[in-house]
């Protein structure tokens, strides 16, 4: 887990019962660190995104959009995803596609964090600038993954970014309105609706609200600023 | 409305098109007035709580912990209610204890305004003390009502009182792990549950969390004390 985890993911985690490895985000590979860790305790590795049984499982996301949408009698026109390695929009995105190919599916990434909205426009994986930060933790991936950046190529409509300010609006939108606690990275995708980011006039769109490890100071910080 | 309701709820009335009549909760009756407003504008009145038709639609509550609960396959023992006038605990005591009769049914109220606790008690209508005071704005009734008290000295199982510390923390655990917003007389039935208030141990429960009211202020406060 990076060293700047929230607090909350860090807590909630060990509640769970697990053993935490911390490593430092902007210098070592969690990917290399995890193999490591993984060969040496004979251990399963599981992947956070770049893996096609974790991209099938995070699709479930868009068949469960599907049904509500069915059940609702609601005709989809568009379907926002956040996005950070890219699997959860990969996954989302293939259901989606394979069950109503005219619903629009779109990334939404954090400014300075847009790997993949740029490297959709540029037709292949792109590097974020290593200096780059924002408060979405959950979402600072470094470039596409090798696995999820194909697929998005061939099934996103588009990649959105949003700002870090446009992010606290609309964590404390969800929590005035929702009635939600959303953490940064879990917001992005609602951020882009309320910075108008997509079209939204006369549309029905659905958007994942993914994450709620904020840390009380941050939180506190949105909802009652200054 | 009372002068004194949280802004989130004044503001959240005024955008969905209402025109507010404040009044002192403490000096002024708010059914004197209604009738009054209702006789003079020539307009339906809405109880609050003290009416058959709205005990009855708070019942549909208690009908959808059943559903849920056959849903799941769980053998509910207890449900848990907040209660101010008594009418949600009215409505959904009537359809669970219908429904599945052996189910314990309890109010849960704010230290200082256990009317219903201590008028279940006393097996007749208790007023609270003049200068009581919690942070349980939704909840601050004065007596049970008329019509709801005996539906509730027939079928609840006990009347349950929180202290406002109790609350906060409830409100803080909704926060952090049930990541919802909970305004104070939401979370009483969950900080009974939270202070051992009831038995919990080997026994299966529902808890109605209603209401998300809550000013940023408080809110913040709660998250992040000090």
């Amino acid at each position: 887990m990076p060293e700047d985890a929230p607090r909350s993911k860090i807590e909630g985690t060990r509640r769970l019962g697990a053993n935490i490895v911390f490593y430092d985000r902007y210098r070592e590979s969690r990917e290399e660190i995890a193999t490591h860790l993984a060969r040496k305790r004979q251990a399963t590795l599981v992947p956070s995104f770049d893996d096609y049984d974790v991209i099938a499982g995070q699709g479930t996301v868009g068949l469960e959009i599907i049904e509500d949408a069915q059940a609702k009698s609601v005709e989809l026109d568009a379907v926002l995803v956040c996005c950070g390695g890219g699997g959860l929009v990969a996954g989302t995105a293939t259901a989606i596609k394979a069950l109503r190919e005219s619903v629009a599916v779109f990334s939404v990434e954090p400014e300075g964090f847009d790997d993949t909205a740029r490297s959709l426009a540029a037709g292949e994986r792109v590097s974020v600038d290593p200096a780059a930060r924002s408060i979405c933790d959950a979402l600072l991936t470094p470039i596409p993954g090798e696995l999820t950046f194909p697929i998005n190529l061939a099934l996103l409509d588009g990649g959105l970014v949003v700002s870090d300010e446009e992010v606290r609006s609309a964590m404390a939108f969800a929590f005035a309105h929702l009635k939600l606690v959303l953490e940064p990275g879990g917001a992005v995708a609602l951020a882009a609706v309320l910075a108008g980011k997509v079209p939204t006039q006369g549309r029905q769109m659905a958007i994942v609200l993914s994450g709620g490890n904020v840390d009380p100071e941050l939180a506190s910080d949105v909802i009652n600023p200054g």
